[in-house]
């Protein structure tokens, strides 16, 4: 199959339109703070949550505003969690019904959605006075905006957007997530947005965002903490005009598929993105006896402070990455594992059978002082594979966490 | 019981010596390198190692050694970990030989153990050349040079030593132990080497250990890496002539109440010298259902990215810590927990009911600012608790171990 990456995110599919403002949720005027994102008709669709037992009170609202798989409208602050906060859910309610009453549509087709700090209050005054603003400017190139509202300590804008199609006609997905620090999702990933033109329904949308999740979003992390308010919803308004997907076809596939390119894009972004990082780091796992193998262990050596503090450096200490692996909770054979480096700058063995090798510290410099590393890993017991995303530890990393609030 | 705090370290009890020394394993002449502790007679013993299935080649060799609960030596060197070699257990055998002929004793009684760089060859040709000199060094106050021998990244030495009685008999355990990083240990902790002069059976020494060390060393966390060669022994000479222990008797109980006290005193020096550690960050759970689920909330805070990187800047985010108790993988009313912070500088609460309540930002810097900071969590659904020893997440960590080889 054919999937042409294109621009216009979240307004790429037929239907959508987006916009973001700063209405004044954060103090500084400069940072947007509020995004929308409409769709002209009622959408299919599905979401996915944090597993934290603490959840941010967007969550509670938005599953129980989706629970009948429709919805029309994203809106979703930066700057303020609405997380442990005695009045959360309240306010949430309050957040749709604002937007709904500004849109003309039901509180109960949006999907909310905030991030920012823990346990403050949310102030529902600014939504109030920029609703009118925000939807007004609701247009065909706000993917852009509703964006960068939603970014946090984010330093770049996460926005993707692919064509492809089904049964011959022309489909399209588009995305926007933020990342960048308290990411380790389980089950789910901070904040990503997806719409589609896609005629799929929200049960075969619920199937093929959770298989596409697995492999993408989960296998992220930045810092090892799990958020409050990860979500991951999409929509589909079906304006392509497939013949709608109800079961697990060939359509179906190649839905999934197109899904799986820009979840991994946005994946991939959001881990060299991560707070403080100055590079990707990318762990591949191969000859693993199952998945679940290849996963735990790709997902340790990603986890690892120690690696990530050698990758900033430069530092070829895979000594961390056998560690990492051993302690990782999974039984395999340590005196066969082989580990090597990959960039752009080359390719360098540095393990074999569990043990030391001599290798060149100059090429191996070269190779991880790149932007983005592969450690490749063979475990050599199994044809099972993964690859876990992830960045390196910074001076940053430290700063940004020392003083987050202020 | 009376446990009063000495002086002395390893040789504090009947019967030991020990000695440090540089023999040449690390380049610079500045550090010692090489530490022996010695004992007259033959001691009982037990040690608990490791979990990480990528273990040292010196644990496996030590796990022979002292399979019939006896030992009279440790020999210990830093630099390398002697760990994913080819030849490590040759080459572990083969330090067991040149301390057991320098010695006169059997190379069967000696507890091995080697930390530093994973996967780089141990010369044994500076031990070769260095053992006379060691073994000629022994002496009653040679607990301070072994302590400095087997220090890696520490910048404080760890070494502590109390008296006691076991019926009527003036009793001593001595230890010494080091950090500082890939510090997370499961089942034992990094390298700690303790003496008694009590007489107890090598059973109920391991049972006294094992006890003891599920509540110290288990509980403690520098970055979430646990180690490849983890080592926690015990040796006990029987020179204080206490009746033998060999049953879970009150003197059982004395005994291990000492040996505890012991164990937290390093444990906490430990983590608050931490790889670039400011300070000491205790987690206190309390009111949990059970000392699992307490002992598992206490340790998801403590290992905390974020958490830790709040510490270091003093910052009072106790969201992070309410999203810590979330993921934790526990089953707990996140709607009942009340968080305080407390230190020299007062104690302020931030948390009330899961929710955040009022509080002065100033008091809270003054508290945080601290150089040993409790958070205290209080779940209010039980009559459990369990403590966890951390540190904070700071610029020197990542400076530390973005360039440890070189």
């Amino acid at each position: 199959m054919d999937i042409k990456f294109t621009d216009g995110g979240v307004t790429a599919p037929k239907g959508f339109t987006a916009n973001g403002i700063h209405c004044g949720i954060r103090k500084s005027k400069d940072k947007k703070d509020l995004a929308l994102i409409f769709c002209e008709k009622e959408c299919d669709t599905a979401a996915v949550y944090t597993q934290n037992l603490v959840c941010g009170a967007p969550i509670t609202v938005t599953k129980n505003n989706i629970s009948d798989g429709k919805a029309r409208a994203v809106v979703c602050n930066s700057g303020i969690a609405n997380t442990c906060n005695a009045d959360g859910i309240e306010k949430a309610e309050g957040m749709c019904e604002i937007t709904a009453n500004a849109l003309g549509i039901s509180k109960s087709d949006i999907i909310v959605a905030s991030t920012g700090v823990i346990g403050q209050p949310l102030d529902l005054e600014p939504v109030k006075n920029g609703i009118g603003e925000l939807v007004s400017g609701l247009n065909k190139n706000g993917s852009d905006s509703a964006a960068n509202a939603i970014m946090t300590t984010d330093t770049v804008k996460k926005e993707f957007a692919c064509e492809f199609t089904l049964g011959g006609k022309p489909c399209h997905i588009g995305a926007i997530s933020k990342g960048s620090g308290m990411i380790h999702p389980n089950m789910a990933t901070m904040l990503a947005f997806i719409t589609t033109d896609a005629n799929i329904s929200s049960e075969m949308l619920k199937t093929s965002l959770l298989e596409v999740v697995a492999d993408s979003f989960n296998m992220l992390s930045v810092d090892g903490d799990t958020s409050t308010n990860d979500t991951v919803a999409i929509l589909a308004s079906g304006l392509c005009e497939n013949e709608r997907i109800t079961e697990k076809n060939d359509d179906y596939r190649t839905f999934t598929l197109a899904l799986s390119s820009i979840c991994e894009k946005l994946v991939k972004l959001m881990a060299k993105d991560g707070e403080g990082a100055t590079k990707l780091v990318e762990c591949v796992v191969t000859g693993a006896s199952d998945v679940k193998t290849a996963k735990t262990c790709a997902k340790a050596v990603i986890c690892s402070s120690l690696v990530k503090a050698a990758m900033f450096g430069s530092d070829a200490n895979w000594g961390r990455i056998l560690c990492a692996l051993g302690y990782s909770g999974v039984d395999i054979d340590v005196h066969r594992v082989d580990v090597k480096f990959s960039s752009d700058g080359g390719e360098i063995e540095v393990c074999k059978d569990g043990s030391g090798i001599d290798f060149s510290e100059e090429l191996a410099k070269k190779v991880l002082s790149c932007d983005e590393v592969y450690i490749l890993v063979d475990l050599k017991s199994g044809a099972s594979c993964a690859t876990a995303y992830g960045c390196d530890l910074t001076y940053d990393y430290v700063k940004i966490n020392g003083d987050y609030r202020t």
